[in-house]
This record gives C-alpha cells, structure tokens and sequence, in this order.
C-alpha cells in the first residue's frame, strides 16, 4: 500500500472544517496540517473546532505563508473564498511550497472565464513547480455541470441542456441561508445582491464548463437572480422566515449561442423549496433525463468531493486542470 | 484546432456500423479503414454497409493483422467479440500498429478479473509500444458500473450500492433480442444458457470494477440469470414472442464481503418489460438515488461512449487502463 498522501487544511469555515473531519477518517490521507488566519480559530489545537475529545496535535496556523513550506504538503485541501483575486496568494503560497491544491473557490471551476491572466498566472506557476490545481465542488463542480458533461458520453450529438437544482436552504448551514437572503426584506436582499458577495457563486463558471464540456459553440453567458418570498412562516436550525420575507433566490445561468439558449441551468435555494432535487434533461441524440431523487445534500457533499478528489488531482499532469481533465472523482478510503 | 485523430473501425457488427457511422460525423476523428474478416463485408466500400449512397472510399478489409500497419490508425475502435481469449490477437495487432484501442468487448472492462495472465500480457505490450487500451460501453462499461463510482464522489463513505436496469429489449436490435432468449422455449433457454455465449456477458467485471471504484473489499463475486416468460403476445420489429415463451432475462450481479452482500446489480432485459430505467441507490452518507427516467437507449448509446472515449484514452499514459483511470467520456464533436 502505498504511504497516505499528506494534507493540509487551509481554511477553517463549516465546509474546510468538514473536509478536515473526513482527511482523519480516510486511511489513504494524513492531516499535516491546518491553516487559517481567523484569530478565533489560530493557535488553538484543530481538535477544539472539530468538537472532538482527544486532541489532533495539529496546532492552527494564521499564517499560510509560512506554514506550508515547513508542512511539506502533497495535496492543500483549500476553502478560504469564493473569488479567485482574493485567494491569489494562497495559492500561489501552496504551489510554491509544491502542493498540489484542491480548491472550494468556486471562480477556480473554469478561472479563465472571468480571470484569464491569472489562471494564466496560476497555470504557469504550477506547471514550473510540477504541481496542478482544480477547482470543484458540488455546485458548481457537480450537481449542474459536471454530471451533465458526463451523461453526454452515452449521446451522438447535444443540441441544448438544462439543469435543475431545488435545494431546501432550511436543511443547509448558516452561512447558506443567509448567502440566499433568507430572513432578509426584499429591499435588504436587493441591496446585498447589488453589493457582490452575495447569492450564488459560480453560475457564470458552471455555465461555461457545461458548454465547454459538450462542445457548445455558446458566445453569451447571462445570469438572472430573484428573491423566493416566503408563503408562510419557516423556522430553521438557525433562523427564522416570516411570511412576506425573503426565503432565498433564484438564480438562473444561461448560454446562448446567438439567439438561441443552449444551456439553462435553472437552481432554487430557498427556505422551504418543495421536492428538492437535482435534475438533468439533455436535448440530444438519444435524449436523456437524468433525476437525483431528493437532490445531492449541498454540504457533506461539498467537502466529501473535495477530499475525493485528491487522489485524481495527484496523478494528474503538472498545470491548472478543470474536472473534466482529470480522472473522475471517486470515494477515497 | 489540432488535426483530426485518425480511427480504424475494427469489427463491423451493428454495434462497430454505428461507431463508424458515427465517426464520419465528428470533425475531430478521420476514419481511414474498416475491418471485417465476415467475407460477405470485406471487399464492399463501407457506404454499402451503412446504406449511404456516396462511397466513402474505403473498402472493407478481411485481415486486421496485415491492414492495420499499413492503415496507421492513431485509435482503433474495436467492436468484435465479447471475449478477450478471442480478441487477444486482434488487440495485439493493433498495439503493434501503434494505435490506441478502444475496445466494446465486455471482458475488457476488467481483464483481471477472469484474465489476469492476458491482462498482463496485453498491459506489457501497450506500454512497451506507448499505447493504451480500454474496455467501455453502455452496459458494462457505464449504466450499472461507472455512473456509480462517479456518484460516490459525493459521499463520505459508502457501504453498499444497488443498481437496477430496466431494458424493454423490443426496442433493441435483433442480436441482442436473440441474445436474451426472446422467442425461445424455457428448455432451450437453458440449454443456450448452459453454451455460454449467450446472455449478458460481462456481469461479473460489472461488479468488479465498482468493488474497486468504491473500495469495498467484495472477496465472492457471483451471478445468476434466469428466463423471464412473456404474460402475453408481443411482436417486435424482427421477431414474436408468443405467451409463455422466453421473453428476455433477469440477471443478477452480486458481490459479497464475507457473508454480506454489498453490491448488488439487478439487470432485466426482456420484451415488454415495463417502466425502463437506469436506477441507482448508494447506501452511503449521504445516501444517493440516481435515476435515468426511461433508461439510457443501449444500441445508440454504446456506439456513441465508444467514440465519446476516443479523445480521453488518446491522453491517458500508455498500458491498460480503465473507464476509472481515464478522463470521463464526453460528447466528441
């Protein structure tokens, strides 16, 4: 058997957090190490933020920098942001320390969308370091693109696809309701959206890979978000929704090629949303129509396809990979 | 754009026809040969065969060994026989050639599984000549095998998977109505059964391939297969089935960890078999319910993954691989 790959976490939030849980439970995995540079969480030892008795003897480290070339890393487990500037130099950090990196930023699924010099930047860099990096997730990374791309295999020709998530915020963490808007007025989740960080991410990313993935001449990627009102009255785990209120959005990616719509992805996250589920219709040769029952539960998910995808990321060639050039995840023991 | 990869269809069955028809559509492949050894095809232009007017300029060869050196296919597309003991030398010949092959034989799938002496043999030569090799399809190859594995991505741990598929066989071509038994007497069923090449073959590497995909330690593989009766008449476009009469079969794949059975592959193919579908049920965490609404078309869909894995095994380094360590197949255009 061959020795464990070695991790490091950098990124502590609800979904780096569960993906450490899942690196100490995988025999094919070491945890080296954790990084993140919230004061809340530095210097204390990561058994304490996993709610475990018995300590790892992993002490969390604020400065990712200087961490990681003394940790020595295989692989950097990283779910610090979204947005690819923001994270710029951490990963470069990592594939100067000769990571490889496996990236929750959901900008990472197709970086050259909105990004290109510095995917091109990033590309460069591991390729001098011997290194590769992806960005995946479940959505994007999955649920409304990868899968779709996938099912394409059993057809002759794609003319159009459309995906459908419905995802009941209220069986999700915190910080997705209220990246959705829920509890919010319409007023307060107009103006949050105005101001970015906000809603979905990766929309624009999901569309782009789905059109690169079956060959889609698309040209033009829009993106429409809408606030869900609450129809009655919703209590969460976290929170709660008054009727009236804003239970979460509606975010609509679309792919034109010219006029005509090619890709629709079509996703509700809301408080209450009725029969989640992640659907997948192809307009193709044969056609297909492809359902998760119940849909693909957003966070175990996300950081269980994190830590799956570490072995295919490591056997793959030095550079920037996307999921759909590099061995298809699978469960990691 | 890089020059089209230049593809020898190998084998000229329904299934082989429509991979070639196919590869004359897709502006990144070249068909440059056709071989068949039947000597009612070898001779004829290939257009006679796939009922086009226009010639296409190639004419049917009877002998691969000595056609495939001078044809110097960059793939060969392999549609001849479900058995790797009678396909051995064919596929040697093609790794002589140089040429990449992807192959619909069954056995292929998971060559070490029944194989593992030929596995060895045809793994040394590929990688001594630079070339690579896979085993694909439909079924085995993706609907109760692959799809799974790539399902566990968005699990933490799985103990058991269940895959159940639904064919209405009437809507398959006559080989593969013939192959199920449908039209036959319950004793000729047996006794066709008892033959060998008859059924759905590759079952057992069905199994096989998602207790390694999944890392479940399955150390007992078994199948059964039955005859199911027709309830009634049903004609076909080639044959009848009359009440009473074979109509098709059930087949199970089962695969035990000592005495618990953790992977199960529950395969009906016969005439007139309702609600068609490709379900799949991962007791795992989170659990997953997967369905194809209708099932995935079998004639159609396996001639296009066999020309959808072109691309992927062209990159993939040279030996033996499998549809898990290879890029996942996507529409080729």
């Amino acid at each position: 058997m061959p020795s464990p790959l070695r991790i490091v976490s950098f990124g502590l939030g609800p979904i780096g957090l569960a993906a450490a849980r899942l690196v100490l439970q995988k025999s094919s995995l070491q945890l080296v190490g954790a990084i993140d540079a919230d004061p809340g969480k530095a210097g204390r030892d990561l058994a304490e933020l996993l709610d475990r008795e018995a300590p790892t003897g992993l002490v969390v480290e604020a400065d990712g920098t200087g961490a990681l070339p003394r940790l020595r890393p295989d692989v950097v487990l990283h779910c610090t942001s979204s947005f690819l500037p923001a994270v710029r130099e951490q990963l470069l950090a990592a594939i100067q320390a000769g990571a490889d990196i496996v990236s929750s930023a959901e900008e990472l699924l197709a970086p050259e969308l909105q990004h290109p010099l510095l995917a091109a930047e990033l590309d460069e860099a591991a390729r001098k370091a011997g290194v590769s990096l992806l960005g995946t997730g479940v959505n994007p990374g999955f649920a409304m693109d990868f899968v779709a791309v996938v099912a394409s295999a059993v057809t002759a020709d794609v003319r159009a696809v459309k995906c459908t998530r419905v995802v009941d915020a209220a069986t999700r963490r915190l910080p997705l309701q209220k990246k959705v808007g829920a509890g919010l007025t319409k007023a307060e989740f107009q103006q949050q959206l105005a101001g970015g960080a906000f809603g979905h991410i990766g929309m624009r990313e999901s569309v782009a890979l789905v059109a690169r993935g079956l060959g889609l001449p698309v040209d033009r990627i829009e993106q429409t978000v809408e606030p869900v009102l609450a129809a009655e009255d919703h209590k969460t785990p976290f929170l709660f929704v008054k009727e009236g209120q804003v239970a979460g959005l509606r975010n609509h990616g679309l792919g034109f090629v010219g006029k005509q719509l090619v890709v629709h992805l079509d996703l509700s996250m809301y408080v209450g949303a009725p029969d989640p589920r992640d659907e997948i219709q192809l307009d193709a040769s044969p056609p297909l129509h492809l359902k998760f029952l119940g849909g693909i539960p957003g966070d175990e998910a996300t950081a269980a396809i994190l830590v799956n995808s570490v072995h295919g990321l490591a056997a793959a060639p030095p550079g920037l990979r996307s999921v759909l050039d590099v061995i298809p995840p699978r469960l990691c023991r």
